[in-house]
């Protein structure tokens, strides 16, 4: 189960007011490479993996991302305190204020619902760590093309944290995907013909 | 942020395989009204609100419906265990089976994946309570269609918990509906006030 | 069955085109607050109510809400006519009319194809009413959002009847809500017993 | 707008509940080839049409097509009152019973929600009528398999209704197309004069 | 199977970038009328087709539109080479940016990702034959509509070229249509026969 | 462009109908992780790769996967004729058929029809070669899934062939990704000195 603490993982203090950014960061709530996806991958994938090492750091880094979906929404409903009527228009919030004033909602830049299918839980410790090493080189994308497009130094810096925690999670999977190929060598040939023997066996 | 603690809010403990089941309770994990869509639901929606009791409110119960979708996932990682080729061909696992071997993924009974369409922030107090209380309607008559089916007890008493903590959400929800409107009224008067004035000044 | 009178049911003359505004207003006739899934939702639910006044109420008022359908695609194709190619392209309309030209297509302001996502008929009298209650304060909630963003008062005339129908329905379904819980208490607690025997009986 | 009449447009008694069936004909409601999408086709793509015969056949059909929403509404609440638990859960009826209970809900046989992705309203008339012939045939063909999947009469015979009216419904929209190439010529060469001119003009 | 060969249908080159006409031309490469719904609705139908002439004229056909993917995906590169960042943020691609850079991704205008919902695979020669003859004057449309707002004449080129491809194809499966009905004329009143024997023989 | 050559990449020789089967290969089509997917993805992001072997790599792999297309396609046909209506309703077929007949349509064997947000094309030449990687290895693991629950060695036959076929481009992508990291080191140093220049310059 998971405790609320009150606080950001990493201070959010955004001054001033700018809903065309919001609606390109809004991707990394809930669009295809986002926060919301990364957590729900994580949390998901745990329960199917074969080692309680691989299980804890799923757990840890899909509560992370918890906290980033968290720090997303904070930077989100800062930018988009007391606009005017004229900013929401001018910007093209218009279409995301019609259906959510300025709440949170997860939803791609381009206003897609977030869907499950962006995420995979395959039930294959190999497949799984492949696919959340992807993930986390295509959010770190997603942050180096809104770090491209941003310019305000108050949103620049917990961007940038966030991107640099995707670089640690993709080497914290490596190093799971390299572990079992290594130290649990025996377990892993095991499991491979258990896996053969069990699929291709005479039939 | 969000901090988690290595137990469940409620114990699960399920002694035998049920994959017809499985499929069935997944619909309270990925499913319209499913745990996952409340959570977001919840903790989506708190930006926007007005006093820092209903912000609370959102906060705690999306964090109660975070280890929901842990019980929940519980739940359907010990129906499939240990589930032999039969069990799963009978059974009509297989199509879940197929994408996702035993992994937990979120979909609905039927396997479409969760999406966020499913419920809405829409950053007006009322509108937002009174989604949130029809959630809770919704996800208590999803339970009760569960215990319907139901058969193990192994089963029944988490589902009946789940289904009880619904209804206990319910009730605070419409609790925070009506605490605005006696407790604050002043501000509540002010807002629509401002509403009014806002979208019907003389145009 | 219905029959069609050609007439709308509240009147709508725009006289001049505003391609960025019909952006704004279709959310309402295919986003997910809209009057397509209002429609959709009470046609739907009608056939598991419990009592005939309920169904006829839901009856009654989804027949209403496919009249509003006719009335915003008459308000958005009024707001599309006589376009140049230069407002079709400065207006932002140009993404929608690759796809539609200037015909009437239910989807979001951000261009999402209607979903039944968007609504749920559940079966269960409580939990409906409850959704369409909510669902009648989300709509009022984007007329509200509507008018804010409105300027013309050929749009802003419509669109606050529009409101102020959804408005009335509330109430009624709130009626509804409260008319079993007080004069029909026996049929109800029958219901509940017959639940309550059915769901939890010794298993 | 719209009146309704009590009654539906073709009788529907069906004494036998059939939940397998009733998921396959569910199809005909909310899946790619059914009468809402049918429905909303016509009353959305009548807007744009060049001729005032023209959008009076697409209203007429479109009304004709949401009475057969009512219809098929109907076949799927006849055939799924009164079942016992085992007749849920030996049907597989239990993957939509645990979302919907009994409830009509448009979707597909395979339980995907309604999207309106499944239709186009274009604003050309050739494209819009060459789809509405299309949509008919598909209709057809699934009234076609619904049939050779039908063992009750009961059910045989509105399905056959149903099936006989997408017929005339193709044959009309077929007329609707040859007339303006035959009688209309002059106004259909002065669109394509027209279009040729606005498109193809010295760039 | 499918060969390679390194050259594109009919030559794209395009000079000067334009982000915004890249947005709307993307509706031809995953949008609801776009190549790649027409390649897969071709491929896929073949298989159920009565005639070898018919599979083959849909695996021609498929093909070609494979090829149009290809051009409509160089015409997309080339028009987005080279951007600024202030040229990103004010044509609006940055949303498209954000979650892709500049790479190709099968989605509509709006943003949304390509779904196999926009076509369908019906399993009955004339109900799938219709659906192509629809398929391509929608497409022709589109093309008509990126005509009406384009202005370079690089782009205009290769668009026309694809716009003429499409009538093309329209007039074959027109050809195909007609063919059976004439020519293979027993053939298909036995189809019938049996359809009506079977669908309809005495239950 | 391509050229279609009338033979499989690999022969399809199945007697036996088995539409049980059918409804879980289908997965390898339209589902989550199928060829469609997988040819779409590289076919796609090939366009913004740095360097012309990466192109050449996904253009050659992204064509064998249209012909695994062709194949899984012929797998499903075979597997789907001559079914009595018997077979049809015993198998579960029947949601299928309704829809479909013995149609190929590329949905996942849940139903849900495929859409492209199963992939990502991220314009980033290290996300985009670890999705292709993680794709790889979850194509793999369906196809295990397929080999546990087939028993015809004319299904196991071209499956195994197919899943070996994964495993190949799984590694041709590694060499692909580590060649850059060590060939071409000079010209990636120089990337990543351009994206810190670009993204993280004093703002």
């Amino acid at each position: 189960m998971w405790i609320y603490e009150k606080k950001l993982q990493y201070p959010v203090k955004i001054k001033n007011p700018d809903p065309k950014m919001a609606q390109i960061i809004a991707s990394q709530l809930g669009g295809p490479d986002g926060e919301l996806g990364a957590s729900l991958r994580y949390i998901s994938q745990r329960y199917s993996m074969p080692t309680d090492e691989i299980k804890g750091l799923l757990t840890d880094i899909g509560t992370e991302e918890l906290s980033h979906i968290e720090m997303i929404s904070a930077i989100l409903y800062q930018l988009t305190r007391n606009l005017s009527e004229a900013d929401i228009k001018k910007s093209g919030f218009d279409k995301y204020f019609v259906d959510h004033t300025t709440a949170i909602y997860p939803a791609s830049a381009s206003g897609v619902p977030f869907t499950a299918a962006y995420f995979q839980s395959k039930g294959d410790a190999f497949a799984d760590l492949s696919e959340d090493m992807a993930a986390e080189q295509k959010a770190r994308a997603t942050y180096d093309n809104i770090l491209r497009l941003a310019d305000d130094p108050d949103v620049i810096d917990p961007i940038r944290y966030l991107r640099e925690r995707e670089v640690v999670h993709f080497q914290r999977f490596g190093e799971a995907m390299r572990t079992p190929l290594n130290t649990k060598r025996i377990e892993i040939i095991a499991i491979f013909l258990w896996k053969y023997l069990f699929c291709f066996r005479a039939k």
